[in-house]
């Protein structure tokens, strides 16, 4: 097959709000090939990205994305990551570059499993599709009341564990925040893994992280997400040596496997969590399932947005051990959630596993995403280089 | 002061050709405030950095830049470096965002060493201004008589230090990469330094950069620049292990303080090489400076493109040793040669310093630059984003 065209979309609620909700907007790609379809969903920003796929060429490690890619054969997994490396290199100078490109790389997954019959996970050679505990992923409340509430919503919704993150987390006292934590846990009650997500709140202030510690071993939390700027390799490793049972996590915002391997190199991490939307895609981030577990951390997804993302976060560690935890949002926007007509669905133990279905094996509803498609256009010097494109299959 | 305006433009060469030059196109920032005008150099795609600076809110961790810097206040230092913070978290979750940042941060430094009648580097606190030792930054030829044609250019000019890169190097056998390097050794003769700039085409393949060492060493190279991708950190410690007296040199496509430090802190090198037109302008630059001095790696600058640039460049280690080499773009385009009216030129010992003149010390001839203006519009939903605005100090 060659690859005939890429296609790329932005969608947005009509309000978007200053919270830590990245649902609220969305970038899906289509990449069409050989008379099948494929589709992938970058987690990035809108503008930027669409600028990303069509910038003009600066120099020979400076070109926009689409140009390396159009023409080019899909037969194998091996041709997607030629193309990943093709990229890279072509788009070193760019750094929007991994975020974008992104989307591309599931697309074509999704695209040569249809083509071939065979799910994301069976085409990355998985040889199991394990189970995995989704934790639900929801923000604070903006006070202890709302957060104790969200966690009685959760345990009840039948959910084994559960993360908490943003809102007012790390901007109060270390109180304000302890209250916080076990409102969380008095809501879920002592069976229910908890976990706290900081949001890089404290920059790289090891103390500041550190004097938070106590309270969350008094609630028994799994781990501590994102203390830190994901750069910050220095501070989580110092913060992992002030930890007793807390485990650190992080990495979501890793933009290459490289920058993924440095955290679990050096920055004494218990998880590594990476989005496929963000790393440059599966191959990326499958790279990184795999050095993870060479190096005895474990690899969980990132994803905070729709169905679509998530079956593609979950390809990566498909054939790791049974049970492992896999983030699952569940307050989405209307966009994130309408986006795909079959979600992923837990089975009665609670528990999910990827779709069997060909490619990510998922249904999109693009009528129910059309009313949040937004109309762009990008013109250089009298010459449109992006206009949105029909939305249609 | 508060900042009135910021507007960014973009230029490019009517032909953008297929090379490693990176001075072919520019983006320039424009910030007022308090009747000053000041400027600074993206070292950046233009078209994504256009979209990056007008961005939408996608969330609280992703805003466009301009949204988090018009109508701030502008008085000292201080503010700078308060307003670096704010983009940083506010742009968190948009990867582009140092390199546009950058452009903005620059000309604030310009706009406030106007306002007081000071020299950047007397804001940033240096101590001194000192003379830097300018290496002539060119590619090499596409065979070794043209490198060696280029090299004795560089030595009829009386540059004290010359690098080659990019081009054929490492894309070829050993055997051609070692006739490549002993043609600019005999241009150059015995007495001038030599550095060689792999640009990243190993990747991360440590025995393929390892299998160039023994002919950097006989023609006593200085150091090997970027055999690897910055991020692959683990390769340059390999490599560094490996190597006797040529040192490593990197980090130029650092986009923030932290990835500078684990290449300081992990990667073995020699000379960390820091672009203040990507990680985030002066401030940014500064901070791996002194990090950078505290470890014994020396700090140099990384600039290919406009004298913008290059005074920009400077400003972080202006105090540091006397001597140190610099990097001093000598082929670069029409466009970031006509872009200064007074260019920084060297001493009759072939030494350079950054001027005496308030904020960067330098004159634009925006009449030059005005033929590679790009018009660009950014529509969304029928608002208009971004139009070029009027090119005029």
């Amino acid at each position: 097959m060659i690859i005939e065209s890429v296609d790329v979309f932005a969608f947005a609620l009509p309000h978007v709000r200053d919270i830590g909700d990245g649902s609220q907007d969305m970038v899906l790609v289509r990449v069409r090939a050989g008379g099948h379809t494929g589709w992938g969903e970058c987690e990035a920003a809108p503008l930027p990205t669409l600028a990303t796929m069509v910038a003009p060429m600066s120099h020979s490690a400076c070109h926009g994305v689409l140009d390396s890619v159009l023409g080019h054969p899909l037969d194998d997994v091996a041709d997607i990551a030629r193309l990943s490396r093709r990229v890279a290199e072509r788009g070193l100078d760019l750094l929007q570059t991994p975020h974008a490109w992104s989307g591309v790389e599931i697309a074509l997954w999704d695209l040569l499993g249809k083509a071939r019959s065979e799910p994301a996970w069976v085409l990355r050679g998985a040889a199991a599709n394990n189970a995995r505990r989704p934790y639900a992923s929801q923000l604070f409340g903006d006070d202890p009341q709302t957060t104790l509430e969200r966690a009685r919503g959760v345990a009840a919704a039948g959910f084994r564990a559960a993360k908490f993150g943003w809102g007012p987390y790390g901007r109060g006292s270390v109180a304000e925040d302890a209250e916080q934590v076990a409102a969380a846990r008095e809501g879920l009650g002592p069976q229910i893994d908890l976990l706290v997500d900081a949001g890089t709140v404290w920059d790289d202030d090891v103390d500041a992280a550190a004097a938070r510690l106590p309270a969350l071993e008094r609630a028994g939390v799994v781990w501590l997400e994102e203390p830190f700027v994901g750069g910050a390799v220095w501070a989580y490793a110092a913060l992992a040596r002030r930890s007793n049972r807390v485990r650190l996590a992080g990495g979501e915002g890793a933009h290459n496997a490289h920058v993924a391997r440095q955290l679990i190199d050096h920055g004494g991490l218990g998880f590594v969590q990476i989005d496929t939307g963000r790393i440059g895609g599966i191959g990326a981030a499958s790279q990184v399932a795999g050095y993870a577990s060479s190096r005895g951390v474990t690899f969980v997804n990132h994803t905070f947005t729709s169905h679509l993302a998530l079956a593609a976060s979950l390809v990566p560690y498909a054939d790791h051990p049974a049970g492992l935890l896999c983030e699952f949002p569940v307050s989405a926007s209307p966009l994130a959630e309408g986006v795909t007509r079959t979600p992923l669905t837990l089975d009665r133990e609670g528990m999910l596993r990827l779709p069997d279905g060909p490619g990510l094996g998922l249904d999109l509803d693009l009528d129910a995403v059309r009313p949040y498609l937004q109309e762009v256009e990008i013109v250089v010097n009298g010459q449109c280089l992006y206009r949105t494109p029909e939305l249609a299959q």
